[in-house]
Formats: C-alpha cells, structure tokens, sequence
C-alpha cells in the first residue's frame, strides 16, 4: 500500500480492523508530499519506482492508498503489477461501485482536492457504473490541510465543512464519498452537519472490502485467525511520519524504515 | 446529559452525529472524578443534584452517560426526572437490549472497569433480556486510565488490549459490549484483536438509539432539519475539560461553563 504521505493510514486503518490476519507494507513518499503540485511524468515514473519495490518484496497485492497518484498514475501502477502477476486496488474505482450500489435517489456527492475534482476521476469511474446518477462535486482546497495541520476537531474545521456541505444539501444527494483520505478524521463532523440519513463511502471502507473480495477471488486470503504483521517505509523524515501517521492509523505505527528511490 | 468526567463526551458524540436537530447540554462533575473511588451515599447526592439542576434547566430528556453513576444511582436520577414528567436513558440497559438483540450464539462480552463489573449492572440487565446468555464479564483496571492519560494508540495500550481480550477470545463471544465510555477510542484495535464478526457495542450507539426511541415515543423529537446547539457545564477546571474533552467529543467544544454543586 503506498501514499504521498500519512493519508492513507486511514486506509490502512481499515485493512487493519477488517482484515486483522493480512500482512501489510505501507510505504508513504513523505519527501515528496504533497504529489499535487508536482510535474505528472516525474510522478508516473515515481509511482512506477514504488510499486516495483512492494512488488520485488513479496506483496501479492497493491493498494493505492492516495486520490492524486491513482488519478495521475494508476495505469503506470497496474501495469508494473501486471509483471508480477499481482492485481491492484486503487482508491477511486471501489467508492464510486459502493456509492453507485446504495444510493437510492441517484445523487452521489464527491467531496475532494481542487487536484482530484479536476482530474475527473471520480466522474468517469461513476459514469463507469452503468446507472443514471447525478454528480455534485465540491472542490475542498481547504481541508486537508486544516486535518493534517492538527487542529481538525476546532470551530474553524467545522464552519468550514458546513460551507462545503451547503452545495451537497442543496443538491440532495443521500450519498457521499469522501474523495480525500484525510477525510475520514472529520466523518463524524460531515455526517452531523448532513443529517444521519446521507451514507458516506470512504476509501478506507471500499478498499478494505476490495481487497478482501480480491484475496478471496484469487485464492490468496490468509485464514482468518490471529493477527498479521504491518510495518511502514517512509521516503521524508521518521520522526514527523510516526507523530502525524499516529493520528491517521489509531494505532500503534511499530516499526519505520526511511528508504531511498531512485527517481 | 452527565458524567463524571469527559468519557461520556463519546456517548454525546453518537447523539450530535445521530440526531444532530436536537440541542443538549453536558455536564462533567469532573471536580469529583473518578466517581468508582468516592462514597456510595455521597454520590447518590449528588447524582440526585446534578440531576434536578439540568431538569431545572429545562431538559426534555436525562442522560446517565456514566457506568458507575448509573449502577450506583439510576434510581435517584430516575426519581428526580420523575418529578419532572422525564424520562432517563442510562448506559447500562439499552447496552443489555440491543447485545441480546444481535448475539447469534448467545455468548456475550463485558469489558468494563473493575468497579462497574463488580456492581453486576450489566449481567442484571442482560439477565433481565429473557434470552438464554453466557456472559463473560472482563475487568481491565488499566485500560480507561491509559485513554484518558493521553497515549491511546501505543504499542503498551496495545498489548493491554490483547491481555484483555484473551478471555473473550477462548469464551467465543460474538458481542462484546463496551462498559467504559472511555472504550470506543479503542474500539478499532479491540476489533483488529478479536476479528472482523465479533460486534462491539459501545455506550454511545446504544444511548443515541435509546434517545431517540423515547423521544419519538412520547413525540418530543425535534424535526430533523438543520443543526442544534450543544454546551457543557463542568465542576472542575474549564481548560482541563478543554483540552481532555475534545479527543473525546472529537468535535468543537464551544461554550464550557464551570458551576458548583451544593452537595
């Protein structure tokens, strides 16, 4: 599993609540964070750098843990994956299945970065799912930073998400999917400000459920009994990605290796 | 709503994310915390005063957010609502109601601190459910103390959760309630441990149902359409409860007032 940067431990989280008996590598390119205001080509060939290293160590399946790098390069990922037989699981695809199978009245809400919005990827992999839905998509330029930054559960976060979500109510959508894997940190403050009755997809839950589906299919799940390894590789600096990666995992982060890519 | 301190602020939580149109107000004795170690007589007193105070106040419904305030005084609270024409919703029995609900095997879990499982609350209120149950009850001394100090996500609280978990594990519960308000900070890792089927049922998802079950019931819900307000009372310090509260509120605090109970 890799990411720009601590983001997809919320992912990881739910791997790890769902699938306790998998083993699982996390590598987060810290030195690069954040991937959205890098050069295209150098981050395809930097995702290309690091799914060959999960890959060439062991992994029998890749998740890509980061909105911006499966938009950007989840071709380039496949395609490294493809030499080692191994499937992968981007963040985008299994969201937009989940949100298209439970929303009853058609219209999904995407909350994401300006980047992911622009990319279109969220659109097309919900025109993908062959069913009639209305899109709203709300850029949050805003958000992951306030998460990231430490001050999520402040008055300022929450203003900032009712004006998020005031385009969503007004489009009555009963189903958002969380665009951003900062996200799910502030669900709770989203499901409040929405109403109980609006379903919020997370990448954590649609990867975790892709994933098992994937294992099973392919005949790779480990038995379900006891608990499994994880360990993390971070490009940047140690110490920063245990004390922000902590708060995304909630749980303990264990061992850290800083590793070097080539690119 | 009341506690003895800041992990009832988990129960509040469920109730501002379940049912976000109703207004509460919360109030932490945190003055007197921890209850489990003070005189019986003494806190049924002041559980009788913190009581009439929010009725005065105008409270449509009482909240007992607190597992030893409701084994020691539910009884007390209940009188006092009484009086007042309102109903009580405590943690322990809509706990009972909804593990009994949704065992398949019949085998139920209780981790709760040493004080609570003494009182014999929750084996009373399962008992009381008219279903055949086997009910293992695990004291964990430790496990609120670690959350509340500030290092829930360590690799020692970890470990404690393991041990705790053990005896769970060999009994084969397929539900385990949460007795502690402080628990559901580590709901995720108690899941990882004791696998994906087991169904933890914490304070606040029971308390949120059982609020809004009595408020439907006697047509006191307040239609669902926009946001209420929240705000706490509390009898010890203002910026400890700041400070400690918002990890578990995991939404803004606002407006904290101190007040002083004549007890």
């Amino acid at each position: 599993m890799f990411d720009s940067g601590v983001g997809g431990l919320t992912v990881l989280h739910e791997c790890l609540v769902s699938l306790p008996e998998e083993d699982f590598v996390y590598l987060g390119d810290t030195a690069l964070f954040p991937y959205g205001d890098k050069d295209t080509a150098w981050l395809r060939e930097r995702i290309g750098a690091i799914s060959a290293l999960l890959l060439e160590g062991g992994a029998k399946l890749l998740v890509i843990a980061c909105n911006t790098a499966t938009s950007i390069g989840d071709d380039v990922a496949r395609e490294v994956a493809a030499e080692h037989g191994v499937e992968v699981v981007p963040v985008v695809e299994p969201q937009a299945e989940i949100a298209a199978a439970i929303t009853d009245n058609g219209r999904i809400g995407v909350l994401a970065t300006p980047n992911t919005v622009e990319s279109g990827a969220y659109r097309r992999a919900l025109e993908a799912q062959g069913r009639a839905l209305e899109v709203t998509e709300v850029e949050a330029p805003d958000l992951a930073p306030f998460i990231q930054q430490g001050s999520p559960f402040d008055e300022s976060t929450m203003e900032m998400a009712r004006s998020y979500c005031a385009p969503l109510k007004r489009a009555k959508v009963d189903t958002l999917i969380l665009g951003c894997t900062h996200y799910p940190l502030v669900a709770p403050m989203l499901q409040r400000i929405l109403g109980r009755d609006i379903r919020l997809v997370s990448g954590g839950h649609a990867v975790a459920a892709a994933v098992q589906r994937s294992l099973e299919r392919r005949g790779l799940a480990r038995e379900a009994d006891g608990e499994g390894d994880y360990r993390f590789l971070c490009t940047g600096e140690v110490d920063s990605f245990r004390d922000l990666g902590t708060r995304f995992l909630q749980m303990p982060l264990g061992e850290i290796e800083q590793v070097a890519l080539h690119t």
